[in-house]
């Protein structure tokens, strides 16, 4: 196989594209793209602070990296979880997200959640009983928390995730199965700033996840190979998985499913009425963007915790 | 396992229902459900004549055998679609139901393409080139065309189909992975008339296809075991595996995704203009409904066939 620019020996080879690329042209394709979807899709411009969300995985500083190359005012958010795996989970993500903004001089927030709410977050999961005794639940509920704070607080502009193309097919996938409509009308590359909470855009959605790690490699970023110990099982996987049996038989079918989606979905498929966003309450406590009067779900579940409400 | 209803031993267990039963009650509740769909989806009354797609396969003669149980007045159409295969299925499927019919009393019309429009399917497939060297597409057409047909003709008032619940997830699950908005805002339960065309109904659409096959091998009835000989291979038998590894997994997701579909949908999902049946015209050769103006795609066929138009 021969990269298609140059006629040297390709190092990556992408069906679905019917395109085989060398490293070097590799390493300009991805960026190159990453513009044309942040274009498209009208996810932000040169003149916007962008705060890129880090995990320390090949995904978020694929991204990250991706941003700065293409002159973008990027910094970085990591969120300190306190999940201890085996290996010292957030411990490492935490060190190879410090890592590489340090090598790049780049600023990077850090947000530890035992400092800041009390506790990490399995303990938080325990005492609130959300989630079915799994961590992803209220994980998931204090990254969006933490992270639209500090968006505001320091007065970005846009949240960045790196959320990839598999990512994005599985959450569709789930959603698809149980045709939940108010997640149908909402999913999509951006998510438009409402009051209180920044816009929220997702640059690499149209790249496969193997491509984001062919992107790593190939660019040779130290980033955290394990999952979150806590993955395992998950729901998310395993629609990943089911997509990837059919994405293996017929090349091609993720990116059909999801782009289709969007077309039809601007095209005018679904009922306008239906979206969600546009009955938002402001939680009386953080004054963050919530569905129903009152408290948002964030500090229902630090009241469950701590049995008290600060005000922030 | 025990039967619910009696306790004695049980014959078939519905993981997704929750609910195990004896041959008896099993044959009983079979058509019990059926009346309930009937009457959910308002497909047809006592009073209406209704013609019966029956290929000799389990769910067709089920389903004429449970609609004659319940009462209704239906009658059967068989027609010979001219395919040999290694065990003449053709031949046999039209034995099984002539078969069914004669047991019963019961009036079945019988049409065989070759005779009435001078070529078996495989061969109309070959000259006419459509579908891709399979007769599957030319099949389609023709069955769907030769049903409306015989239901104008002999004054029927309903057409019923016995797609089971595998057949319409298989159909949805493509849809839904191209995210086809015109088969989305069509497929259904019922297909109400319009000019030229009788109601199109599927009575069975929410029994899994093996609760379908428990129905008929606990009454007994004599159905061709054998698949099509063309259908290896097509598409929705992928989509059907696909979905049967999912069920798997997670029992009900077969029956969650297509009923979330229909409900999701009567509730306003999907924007209502996008229907394509408002602007159906009729076809200037045999007077069914087509998309566009001029000749409809089984009459455009048979030009192709015959080099000729017949008017019918």
């Amino acid at each position: 196989m021969k990269c298609k620019k140059c006629g040297t020996k390709a190092s990556v080879n992408m069906r679905q594209h019917k395109l085989a690329l060398c490293k070097e042209h590799y390493l300009e394709w991805v960026p190159e793209q990453a513009e044309r979807f942040i274009k498209k899709y009208d996810m932000f411009s040169h003149g916007d602070r962008i705060l890129v969300a880090v995990s320390g995985g090949k995904d978020s500083l694929s991204l990250w990296d991706i941003l700065v190359r293409l002159g973008y005012q990027a910094d970085g958010l990591y969120i300190g979880l306190g999940i201890v795996g085996g290996f010292g989970y957030s411990s490492e993500s935490h060190r190879l997200a410090a890592k590489f903004a340090d090598e790049r001089r780049l600023t990077l927030h850090v947000l530890d959640v035992e400092a800041e709410y009390g506790q990490p977050i399995p303990v938080m999961s325990d005492i609130s009983h959300r989630g079915q005794g799994k961590p992803c639940a209220v994980c998931g509920l204090t990254k969006r928390h933490v992270m639209n704070r500090i968006a505001r607080d320091r007065g970005y502009d846009v949240l960045a995730t790196g959320h990839n193309l598999d990512d994005e097919a599985a959450v569709l996938f789930g959603n698809t199965l149980r045709w939940s409509g108010e997640f149908l009308l909402r999913q999509g590359p951006v998510l438009p700033e409402v009051s209180g909470m920044a816009r929220k855009v997702k640059p690499l959605c149209r790249f496969y996840e193997r491509e984001m790690t062919a992107y790593a490699l190939l660019r040779g970023l130290e980033y955290i190979y394990e999952e979150c110990p806590f993955a395992e099982g998950s729901t998310s996987i395993y629609y990943k998985e089911a997509l990837n049996r059919l994405e293996n038989d017929r090349p091609g079918t993720k990116l059909t499913f999801y782009l289709r989606f969007l077309e039809a979905r601007q095209q005018g498929l679904f009922a306008q009425q239906a979206d969600a966003r546009q009955g938002l309450h402001l939680c009386t406590n953080c004054g963050q963007p919530t569905s129903a009067p009152g408290l948002c779900s964030f500090c229902r579940m630090m009241y469950k915790v701590h049995g008290e409400i600060e005000i922030p």
